[in-house]
């Protein structure tokens, strides 16, 4: 099976991080039965900057007529408003359709506070739909801006189902042998129906409704939490949680507050997730403070590039990169400045190589 | 001075944490020089199960025409929507234009991770105007529902001024002895520009031009974070932050972070603030499954009630109360379950009235 893969560093860390997750996947063993190719792709900032688009199209049918996955870096936030520059992840998650975006938060299995998460964050509408207007209206002193919050029942119900689909996987994984601190599948339904009565309500019923499907009940226990005390439980009890499911922006919160509880947004993966593709994305950012410096930690992109392999059926090459990953963590020789090491990202990259 | 306070018990917990407030009130020194009256007022879920309005407009005749403030409880969210039933609370900060809600978060000095912040957050528009509506369209696949994001230049300015004004109230605190982890007045800006350019843009750009006043340039540092790296940052650097500012929804979510890093809800004060008006709330909610056992932690109502009246101008009092919380904590002898603890409501009222 042949896998075409889109390369899409975009700014500052990304370049330095992508390249381990091409290396990763030219490493796997001959034996798993994969190939992989590779198409190099622009956007970003920099991209912005150079041809006034942050997504050329060209990016975007090459992902939709040649790829089957794709990987993404970081893009950088310009610190004020730039005329014509909009996020162009945001562009590329919308215009694929990668309606969910996974991002599973877990400690290795010495840690002492164990925490086994996933976080399935809708990723196509909310305030991502990015329709807002500027006003002016004595009424409202002057000058105002609104934005439209949209959260529709279809898409709220897809990504409930996808978030009772991946409590399932998880739960046979758990069979299989895979170690874990759940015992029994649980989604945690996240919102704030308590001031959006028809939003957040919509997207509250919808997803009780998706995980009440057959092939859920009895076996998948759901319950919900408020976003706001949701983050407080978050940190307070972090391992009573297995599979979240939130709106987008919620989704979005909640994943950085997830990172920081295992330490590092450098160890954290992200995929978006559409019908038969996906994009791998580590969670960090573009890192301007610390690029170039060959020490941003890669683990997040190789994690990133496992869980792509996931989506795309590959799930033995995906165990792989993961195992090899905890080994690297548990053995705690090689790790990054993040992690309060002192190796390179170069050094980090050659030693989960290795472990492959 | 007399000083007339409504006293809103509301729902669960907030009737057995507001009698402490007012007892605190009356157990003041007299050499304070303030004397206070109460009224009690009904809002809240029972009250809306009884009368048919959850914040009955009597209550608010009476906020507005008789009293300098307020204590508020907590309100009980029904389980699932209930038609005609919405948030009292919600609806008295934008009645009374208690524009802003200001949550202060603080360790014991003698914890083994100082934080010492405190969370300005607008309290009048954001997702909280609660413009909705369900349509029904195929294009979004059948059933949705839309929220109004507003964004004010006004109510940006305004919380803004409110955040460059504690700022420096802080520091002139410190200057007077009253220890603290922090050097220099430091507001950080929260927003989410980097997608909603227009809204949370406008938050930003208007906090940064009220910030640039000629009352706290050169003093008061100012900074921006997205908020979804502001949550990681929070639990990863708590005590670089001072001063937070962000729109009400981020607001919301940020302040029960932090208040998991202090180890309980049960001990984060808020005020909501207007012209000349102040309601303490503590941020715990109703607490249903603890309500009538008298172990509620009474601290954040005690410290609200501090709060409060700070911001009517009684600030020694308001000193003398805070003082006897810490000297409570300090101790760690009497302290409620939440904390670990084994003191009743009743017990750490009592310690604290003793310390007063
Ligand atoms: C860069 C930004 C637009 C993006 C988002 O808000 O989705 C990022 O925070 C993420 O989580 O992938
Ligand atoms: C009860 C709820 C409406 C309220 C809010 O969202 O403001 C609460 O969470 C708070 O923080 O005071």
């Amino acid at each position: 099976r042949v896998l075409r893969i889109g390369l899409i560093p975009g700014d500052g860390i990304g370049r330095e991080v992508i390249p381990a997750g091409r290396r990763i996947l030219e490493a796997l063993p001959s034996s798993l039965g994969l190939k992989f190719e590779f198409t190099d792709l622009q956007a970003g900032f920099e991209t912005f900057e150079k041809t006034g688009a942050a997504l050329p199209d060209k990016t975007v049918e090459i992902l939709k007529n040649e790829c089957n996955g794709a990987l993404f870096g970081a893009v950088s936030s310009p610190s004020k408003v730039v005329k014509g520059y909009s996020s162009p992840i945001v562009a590329l998650r919308k215009k694929l359709d990668l309606y969910a975006n996974v991002r599973p938060v877990k400690t290795v299995l010495t840690a002492a506070k164990p925490i086994d998460m996933v976080i399935v964050r809708e990723n196509t509408e909310d305030l991502y739909v990015k329709e807002e207007r500027t006003l002016d209206d004595p009424a409202y002193g002057g000058k105002y801006a609104e934005a439209i919050k949209r959260i529709s029942a279809r898409a709220s119900s897809r990504i409930a189902t996808m978030a009772g689909e991946i409590a399932l996987r998880r739960q046979s994984l758990r069979a299989n042998g895979v170690s874990s601190i759940h015992k029994a599948p649980l989604v945690t339904i996240t919102h704030k129906s308590n001031v959006l009565s028809q939003t957040d309500g919509l997207f509250r019923s919808t997803a009780r409704e998706a995980l009440a499907a057959p092939r859920f009940s009895g076996t998948v226990n759901v319950e919900e939490q408020i976003v706001d005390s949701m983050v407080y439980k978050l940190f307070r009890q972090p391992e009573a949680y297995d599979v979240i499911v939130a709106p987008n922006l919620y989704g979005d919160i909640l994943s950085d507050g997830a990172a920081a509880l295992v330490g590092s947004l450098g160890l954290v993966p992200s995929a978006n997730v559409g019908e038969g593709f996906a994009i791998g994305e580590p969670c960090h950012g573009s890192a301007p403070d610390i690029m170039g410096q060959n020490i941003a930690n890669p683990i997040a992109t190789l994690r990133s590039t496992a869980l792509m392999l996931e989506f795309l059926g590959a799930e033995e090459a995906a165990a792989r990169i993961y195992a090899a990953v905890d080994g690297n963590l548990e053995e705690g020789r090689l790790l990054s400045p993040d992690l309060g090491g002192k190796a390179t990202t170069e050094e980090v990259v050659q030693d989960i190589l290795r472990r492959l």
